[in-house]
């Protein structure tokens, strides 16, 4: 549907940022989720990696974190003194920073094209509960869903604790000791406000609740759930999800297609990609790494690559290379030949554009989320797969802004190393000393269709020709 | 991905209907889900319903009913009375049909190809959940996901009651009066074998449960959720569904481009179509339908015919047409001239096969699901759209194979009316007196690639030329 939006909704009817876009049906409007719960209980996480999986999986979404306001307004974070339920002054400043993360989200919802605010902040409060669905429901007849995170486990609050004085900007200037002491002391203040919403026939608003046990492990309790948005939310939190994570990704050993230049196809590996297979299994194997699972494309030269890793190992079709269709197994200098239209459309828009008869970049986005969110609540597992849908699978965690997904840098030879830290995802990329070919190709400056032949061929990486002579000797990078 | 299997795990690894179908990694693998709770709690419905779902978007499901076991071992349904717990020849007949239906579930998962099993029946014993564990999980390292639906709602009860006595085979030779004191006796013997699944660190076995209250109006409690179908399957059963449902759909009007025989595009309506927009108004406002809503495409032609009703009215791009990319507006005899090898690749796989640069039927059954599911939720919405989009939403309901759905004959100026009746849709048609053309185009004999144009033209329906010249006599059915 390249020449139609993404949006469900039809811009005639939810039009202009200044009118209040109001829908005519509610159930396909904007939806704003509002957090709940005590500090440390894992709301900033699970906000934070929601906000990622429905932006990656076509919902446009933005979080609003209270706390980000509170600090406008008080620039050095003095104390727990200012969570103090009879502490009035600094009642009144975390007042208005609720409100106007509020009403920037309400804002932000009445924009076109805007689908889901996230509403990140204790919002411990029944009044506090029914500004927002007053707003939110009653005013602007959008939706609201609600996600209180409770956690009773003591080892789990204990680690949200060092994670909070390790990541939260409140605490950069304060000694360990003191700012845990001070955290425990803000904590008892909120207890104090604390008006857990109640389920069952008792839960105090008619919009949907979703209460979370001990960061999903103990469970979910979910009451007045409805709309495809709060359902698809409501999978997505109900899974519990590693703190600690560690994940591991490498694409194929060179294979004799990308000496020679060819796209897709299922060849086997180049001499110089056997001996990666071997290097990867001896530093993965060298880790030692706990339940260590493999994932693989089912394509020759990925399953070739983990062969030699002692491992559980599965071969999934959605970790296959994206689909060129008519074009799997040209080199570029052919697909110019043959395809210079759909050559000249792909630089164009690479991200939408789709082969013929075979896949584009956002395809393979949809049928890999799946599995992203399957790997998400796993760790130690070594992912070995192809340039294209790791570019995918790196856009997930790295929040890769989707039109540039399709030029990140995966080299060959390279293992990738993606680390939990906080609530964003650390890469580190270990380049293995085994020498390879450059296959990426970067987007020429000219994608006009009357653009020559030389501006195409500027861009593509330099490869073998079938007598084995280099045909470019400048790689480009 | 034409050339690829849908089903995500290798058949290399997970092969043959002989060996058991071992994954390596059980997150991949087969999933068998059990219901669990007394009879006329909504496990029925509700297994028919996720089973309906599930296999629409991709996941291979099947249903195996414990009571179909128990009627062939015991033809006719005699009383209550082999529902006793203390009744031990009647308790082995209940026992063997538990288990061949358990077994005949496992045999089917360990086939390639199959995904989810749903085992509909009481389970209302601890030691039956542990042997379907033990089957299931332990033996055959597949997955298992428990659902218990509870309903202590009198007003919901006494209408599942009505429903069972109205539908279920075991009553229809029998009195209603008497039907309903067996039925109440038979819950009553179920009630003292019940040992309802505790939830939190109580839940007895380490596999995801789920509790639904009331039909989901009471709400839900989950357990130890993951995995992605786990994840799909709860957040399709966490909503409330209408017991009593009608949905009216239409095509559009006759279009000025269905009068001239072209595909596509976003023409406006024919004097005819405006003249079917009028009475179709008339005819939905005759029927004073509470709350009644109209969905839309965003195309011109959906629009005018719903302008004159007055209801509530969204536009949705979900409903648009399906895209034929570089066709577009074009005529079956232009296609022929211009695409002669696109049209015969469509005629021979209509449901995968995608336009250049536009949409396949698949691709349509995609974008449409979250809007079906949304619609299951609804009751008395009238759905003006287009031929193929129809095509889709009646193969969702009345569960027509996918092959099968580019077929479907949805006429012009004819209303559609869905009922829920038991588990299933009926359907009833309403032809408006309007003549119209006819647009289906029947699959030609002949879809090789060697085909004269008059084998290709042979189905298509009859139209008018730019001059008013009616091309063809004979309409196709």
């Amino acid at each position: 549907m390249a020449s139609r939006t993404q949006n469900g909704i039809d811009k005639e009817e939810c039009k202009g940022a200044q009118a209040p876009r109001r829908c005519p049906l509610r159930q396909f409007g904007p939806l704003l989720v509002a957090m709940v719960g005590l500090p440390g209980r894992g709301k900033s996480l699970l906000a934070k990696r929601l906000s990622r999986y429905l932006n990656y999986s076509g919902d446009n979404t933005k979080v609003y974190d209270i706390s980000d306001y509170r600090r406008k307004h008080m620039k050095q974070y003095a104390t727990h003194e200012m969570f103090k339920p009879d502490n009035l002054p600094a009642w009144r400043i975390r007042q208005q920073s609720f409100r106007e993360a509020l009403e920037e989200a309400a804002g932000w919802l009445q924009q076109p094209d805007s689908r889901i605010a996230i509403l990140d902040g204790p919002n411990v409060s029944r009044a506090q509960r029914q500004e927002i669905y007053d707003l939110i429901y009653v005013q602007l007849g959008f939706r609201v869903m609600f996600i209180e995170c409770v956690c009773e486990d003591p080892v789990q609050l204990e680690r949200n604790f060092k994670e909070i004085l390790q990541y939260s900007a409140d605490y950069v200037n304060m000694a360990t000791e003191e700012a845990l002491k001070d955290l425990t002391q803000k904590m008892a203040h909120y207890k104090a406000q604390y008006e857990s919403p109640t389920l069952g026939s008792l839960w105090e608003l008619s919009c949907p609740m979703v209460k979370i046990l001990d960061g999903g492990e103990g469970g979910i309790i979910a009451h007045g759930v409805s709309g495809t948005k709060e359902s698809k939310i409501l999978a997505y939190v109900s899974t519990a999800r590693p703190y600690q994570q560690t994940l591991y990704f490498s694409r194929h050993g060179e294979s004799e297609y990308n000496v020679i230049g060819r796209i897709g196809g299922d060849a086997n590996l180049s001499p110089r990609g056997r001996l990666y297979a071997q290097s990867l299994a001896k530093h993965i194997q060298a880790l030692n790494l706990p339940s260590l699972q493999i994932w693989t494309s089912t394509l020759q030269r990925t399953k070739a690559t983990s062969a030699g890793i002692q491992a559980p190992q599965i071969h999934l079709h959605e970790l296959d290379e994206i689909w060129s269709g008519e074009c799997e197994s040209l080199s570029y200098e052919e697909l110019l030949e043959h395809f210079p239209k759909e050559l000249a459309l792909r630089d164009r828009e690479k991200l939408k554009y789709r082969y013929p008869q075979g896949e584009s970049y956002e395809d393979v986005i949809r049928r890999l989320t799946p599995i992203l969110i399957q790997l998400e609540c796993e760790t130690n597992v070594l992912t070995i797969s192809h340039q294209a849908v790791l570019r995918c699978v790196l856009g997930y965690f790295l929040e890769t802004p989707p039109e540039e997904i399709p030029y990140v840098h995966v080299p060959l030879h390279t293992i990738i190393k993606l680390t939990l830290q906080g609530y964003n995802y650390n890469m580190e990329t270990i380049k293995m000393p085994i020498e390879c070919v450059d296959t990426n190709r970067a987007r020429p400056l000219n994608c006009g269709e009357n653009r020559s032949a030389e501006d195409v061929l500027k861009t593509i990486p330099a490869h073998y020709d079938s007598v084995g002579q280099l045909k470019k000797l400048t790689p480009c990078t």
